[in-house]
């Protein structure tokens, strides 16, 4: 078998060649990509946390394949800047190194708020399931999107039962476009207080004695946490769209219930 | 604290009082429904398999809530109909019996193919995981997906390389409406042949001889992959429309390479 | 490049070649195999269902590698025996197949159990979680395993609240060795009898007020329910040694309350 | 109903008061909790990452239920000595907080390593799986875990094909008991050192080239895997005992191989 390459010439391109398929590919390029990244948050300070990114960008029909190695040099180059203001900076040296015209990008991480506990104040870490999606086409396009778990109390259970009422853990995600800065932290306040409870790291007998009666007073059905969130998105000019998804753990079924709601307000 | 409903009086149904908050709810309903299911195969035999179901309809504004034990009666009685022909019946039971405009079905399942090996013929079960999502919404509408493992061998790899080549498990995905019945199967088929080589349950000396030397002769990156995918659904006049993602379980990274096209033809 | 392998010449049995790092291997083989099965119920009907196994053998020290094809071929081969009875089969089976003195199979599926709702009687289907792992070596070694999601009503918010009380759904993780026949079915039974209650696939409004209230009747920490299944498991003759995990996935809290006992009655 | 709590009293403590079962629970705590953490690396820095913690301790026979709120406030505590030698401490901590014999930790998280290209010297960011299993329970016992991602080549399909041979990527899954320090760093490089390749987050095309030749010249079974691992084991005297398992993503497979060894040196 000959040599492939010669000595001292540079190694066959195969991905920049010409390909006369003709077909365009919308999106293409790396995902599970775990880095390491800081958020900042509210209380202002860099939050450490990991991300689990994909990225691509358009393929334009004439070439056989991109470059794979050149997203994550870009993450590398841009690992600072994985925030709300810095991601378009990462979509445009996206478009450049890869010479496309659109570039995406999607990161997951788990995002941590201190948070006290109603009564006694014990304070501990609650975690977030969050996520950005963001494509430069021309126009920029962001969505934000965290998921929240709750407690919902049914309300039909509350009303026929003598005593009791079933209740659960619920998991509601939120994503949004704005028209202005709007925080992580804003969504999931948003959301736990539309809920019959919120949930706390750290709960002392006098503070699970309070989330206990605060959902039994507060019943809540999946419709009604669609609700009671959109009502709150609605009320901030700064949101413009958004789709709201509860999924609620039932803990009198082996299976889930779910409600869904989406609006442009445009 | 008094009885709440009084003996021989029907229980209070609060589901159905009247809400005033004015959100009309684009789905509610039940996920994560596991129910065993019956799918007819091409070979015209009932094949048994485990479907996980998410079933909505839509809530106008002025209902406060659903009934959610209805959806899992519905299924209950239509449970030998879970199939391209049977599922819009499912979807109109839901809509009768939920007295809804809209009804929407997601029903994900494995699907098993008896596959022979390319020399020796020994024959095993390659598994498949399918997915039906229908919505009967006015018109009705219905997606067939299906997710097909193969092997990809990069051509990269091979021509700069002095011997061997990197290749790896990649997973395609391929969704599609169609205006005439395709089999789960026919989708399979197209898929493993656009790839290097197809995935096999058993395979002796003779034919592991065969599937490496078949993917050595037939290198394809994520992008190749997704374009002789969309070269075999255009060429079938029966699909109107689809959506082809493939990720690559990159042997030489711990992140996979990933691509997508999608195309209406209409 | 010369012909590796001569032209009517059986190809090079690689595995079979002498292996001289002295280190005997305590487990090779196949895992992930998906593959589709017939379980017998108790209600003496054959359920189909979709296996989950993993496959191994031991391998001397002395050989090079194991033939990954026989454990499918073996597989297929038994795949109508797949229960406590023709398990052992299957592992005979292996140990001839792979001239192996060690033979271990572990197959996970989910089970489905028609289940009336406590008033109306309404029924449906509800899945759990099942496995067998067995081994032959030397003597034959087998242990079931079910999960069982049931309801968990906290009594300590119950007794500190002046209304209500937390509950959610938990899951409860039992292994069994038996000295004589029990069904997955028995060990679902025992299970739920010990929780606040158990799940339903079907509840209608007089129903669901019956689950809410005897939750309310029965709470049950993590604590509880471990030792409440510790009991029933004791009682039983036919069960030799146990292992008891439960999982709460708390409604109060984003994490989880766990406990677990083991224990080996000989 | 009675105010079940006077005013001005402590609210009852349920889970202290006397439990008559007779039956000793073996682990009880909290299971799922996530937290922001800093590990000690090789680099002499600390890296920010996320752990997943179970904490428990025994519960005697004679109580009812642990204090699920403590195992929190003990992690918040300590959250800065998420180490080797941290967690000792944290164990001590909970035993004395919960008035246990035995306390057990587990924790798993992301760890990353900065990894150059062979040729090129392009660095990026690699992610491993780690896990620390920690009990005192009298004596202190620690469990150090990696799961190291590699390429695999296969031996029989290079010496029985033409051109080409399968490989993919495989999960070498390593856990330790060390009698000294041993760092994340260095299991995961013997790993490496093992595999047909190891896996870099950038390669350009000399390194591809390099990767691809490199893996072609080392071919390794799981078998193979899982016995170069353990030389690396045996021959490291800190190491006192082992238990390596490899799961190979088979590229022309849909399932998986497996190898497992386990030893202990004493």
């Amino acid at each position: 078998m000959p040599e492939k390459n010669s000595p001292g010439q540079p190694l066959v391109d195969i991905q920049n060649t010409r390909d006369t398929r003709n077909i365009a590919i919308d999106k293409v390029g790396v995902r599970g990509v775990k880095f390491p990244i800081a958020v900042l948050d509210r209380a202002d300070e860099r939050q450490h946390t990991i991300g689990d990114f994909t990225l691509t960008v358009n393929l334009p029909h004439h070439f056989k394949g991109t470059h794979m190695s050149r997203f994550l040099e870009v993450l590398s180059e841009h690992q600072k800047e994985v925030s709300v203001h810095g991601i378009p900076k990462i979509l445009t040296a996206l478009k450049e190194r890869l010479d496309a015209e659109s570039a995406h990008l999607e990161v997951a991480f788990p995002f941590f708020m201190k948070k006290a506990a109603p009564v006694t104040g014990k304070a501990g870490m609650m975690p977030y399931d969050c996520r950005f999606i963001a494509e430069a086409n021309g126009s920029y396009d962001m969505v934000m999107e965290v998921v929240v778990p709750v407690t919902t109390l049914c309300p039909c259970s509350k009303e026929i039962s003598e005593r009791g009422a079933h209740n659960q853990r619920g998991y509601v995600t939120v994503q949004v476009r704005t028209k202005d800065h709007v925080w992580l932290e804003e969504l999931i306040e948003m959301v736990e207080a539309s809920a019959s409870c919120g949930l706390y790291p750290v709960l002392k007998r006098p503070d699970e004695k309070w989330v206990t009666e605060r959902a039994y007073d507060n019943p809540r059905f999946v419709e009604d946490m669609v609700r009671e969130v959109a009502i709150a998105l609605d009320g901030d000019e700064r949101i413009v769209s958004y789709e709201i998804e509860v999924e609620n753990h039932e803990s009198i079924h082996a299976h889930n219930a779910y409600a869904c709601v989406k609006r442009d307000k445009a």
